[in-house]
């Protein structure tokens, strides 16, 4: 069942290695068929190399398994939470790309100190806060909760960042597919180098003048983008 | 038309990705044929694996599309403003290498911190203003336009800093011919790595010597250079 | 003799130079046959191009060489007092690995700032003491003397945090197979590299909430782990 | 004339661009024929993919040309001069590999923080002064006095130091052989980057005890050496 959405979230998941963004097995790419109500993420500490689009597990919105003979992702509650709460998102990805994980254990925003953000992300990337010991019960699904609050709190509508980064622990990234989601993931693990540069040049750097973060983002983003083609 | 110059401004774009100097399509080469006051620009939004010389946009210096079915690049306009204000130049590279970009979003120059800048560019790289309100309505014509007003206003000849970054941005370089324009895209990037890392050991270090920049711009440069063959 | 082991700590050898761990022949893993208590390990400055499992070299664990016509690793001694006081161990490996290096020469433990280093190791990896005017006498057996009396000193278990790093010098990890420690080397360089870019990032970072390290290293070690496949 | 040794220069050149030193030309290796009085060294401004043995420009110590139809590398005159001094150099390279050049930009020696930096050189590796205005008349012969004379200056023997960085400039390394010169001019520049990154951890780290210095620099030179094989 889901073929086609299996291939999809298999090269996505194939891509994060490709892109240099994990060692070893710390990452994973979900996507979601909304009609069926079934999302198909990647198998829990499989290596990329043994990867295939049969191995990927198909489960539905309630965590059960409805296709698939390995356990799924240990972070499968947290894409569950995303998807329920943000309900345009079409594919999810986590990763220990190491310049977001910086900012994560720093405990920080990620500025947008430029146009390279701003072309991307519709102001900082959020952190959110640590978990409490209660909250450390229902690990995964309470991450998924944590993200949802940071984002309401702030008023930060996710399809303008999609992207966010875990206290202590590291980036998710969303988009419409999860060709798009990767897409999110890479240019966040590459802004995040470039914020993380800036302020060792200047360490008290301010992000870009909020009018050159409006203009590059609906430059790309809207119904008055003029970037690309039709 | 200009099958020569399109040949000669694809394999310069071609060049950037090599050179490990975009992610996607983070970037855009440009060259121009003074003769007919024709400019060929990479079009834009399309991956540089998909580029041919044919998909190349040919524009007039007043950004008229002359040939071709895609839309220029969106820094176009930046491009022709440099290319009329400054009348040397054969090529223009716009990138978002990372340490440029770091540089540009501390909103300062590229300090002159030793021969491998001095051999390339004479004296810091300049770091343009951000622009104002009014000027983001035109947003890439005014671009290049305070890139030029930078210039004229610390007396720069284009010709001796063939590179600028503009705040909040990132970097544009230049030369007498495409190729030109991103070898100095690659030395840029390359100076802005080695002075980030100078600062880093040393976080007040100063600029070199000014009699050791002109030692080194002048062994390569001018009527008196005596570096590589004649 | 004990084909099967020299192919084991070959492959692990060779794993080095892959994952970008070793300049020229700085590092050296090793493996144990705790039956008949014999080691096997890289002979000294031998290139990795050249090494073969018939290079490798078999040592008792009073260190004498039983089979081998090369000198054993400068570090033989070192090994072999890490698997004598550590009974668990069946592979070892020691690196010069860029970051892990840069903590070691700063005379600081490595700090647990979140869950990439959580998942791995339990609580911050050990910077030892620099060794004495006496101790360099015997230096190699005398540095893992003076691991073993730091996991002492500070109550550590050896089979909880798989990896050190002594002051002045650099990194050695273990894990139950000599495969197993290359992958500690590796995630030991990565976190190593994350904590210097947190502490770039915020001078004064703080380790991860105890909490958190907690469920992160149980999701993984112990009865209760549930990440990846049964 | 010197065929073997032209075979040894070029195979020491093109170990620069695959060790990842150089960017476009940015470095030159020589060798000396002792008994004649000769060098080999690259040609000026020449492309390393188009560098062949033929290529090499051979000259006496007196700069003459004795063979060679292409500008000898614009540094010669530096490297005649360490020849002349440093009797039991056999090789010389030059590079401008940004790690070393950080630590000349920022004017300070390399501390020996470490073992991997005391196993190769001798204590720190000393920065030279800038050259003096009358100085740069004679530029590359004085920059070799300028070494010279800090050598010197500071009791430095060039057979446990076969390295040095010039101030604003960058690294000059030697050896017995064009090989150990390349050789010492890859770990130069792995030694500056840890050095660098044990700044950015701890920003006034000190260097290693002199005893360890003493112990891992014997344990690889000198009559009691018992690193390696026989």
């Amino acid at each position: 069942m889901l073929e086609q959405l299996k291939k999809t979230v298999y090269e996505a998941n194939m891509e994060l290695p490709k892109r240099n963004l994990v060692t070893y097995t710390w990452g994973n790419v979900s996507g979601i068929d909304r009609e069926k109500g079934l999302i198909v993420i990647k198998p829990s500490g499989v290596a990329y190399e043994d990867l295939t689009p049969e191995k990927l597990v198909v489960l539905d919105l309630d965590n059960n398994i409805v296709e698939g003979d390995l356990n799924p992702s240990s972070d499968t509650k947290t894409h569950v939470e995303l998807y329920k709460a943000f309900p345009t998102l079409g594919g999810i990805v986590h990763t220990h790309s190491p310049n977001a994980v910086a900012w994560a254990q720093a405990h920080e925003d990620i500025p947008c100190f430029g146009t390279t953000h701003a072309d991307y992300f519709y102001g900082c990337v959020p952190c959110t806060r640590d978990l409490t010991d209660e909250e450390l019960e229902d690990y995964e699904r309470n991450t998924g909760k944590v993200i949802i609050e940071e984002f309401a709190k702030r008023g930060i509508d996710p399809e303008a960042v999609q992207a966010v980064i875990c206290a202590s622990h590291g980036p998710f990234t969303w988009g419409k597919t999860p060709a798009k989601a990767v897409e999110n993931a890479v240019v966040l693990e590459e802004v995040a180098k470039m914020a993380r540069y800036t302020r060792q040049i200047k360490p008290f750097a301010m992000s870009a003048p909020q009018r050159i973060q409006d203009k590059h983002y609906f430059r790309k983003h809207g119904a008055n983008a003029y970037y690309g083609q039709k």
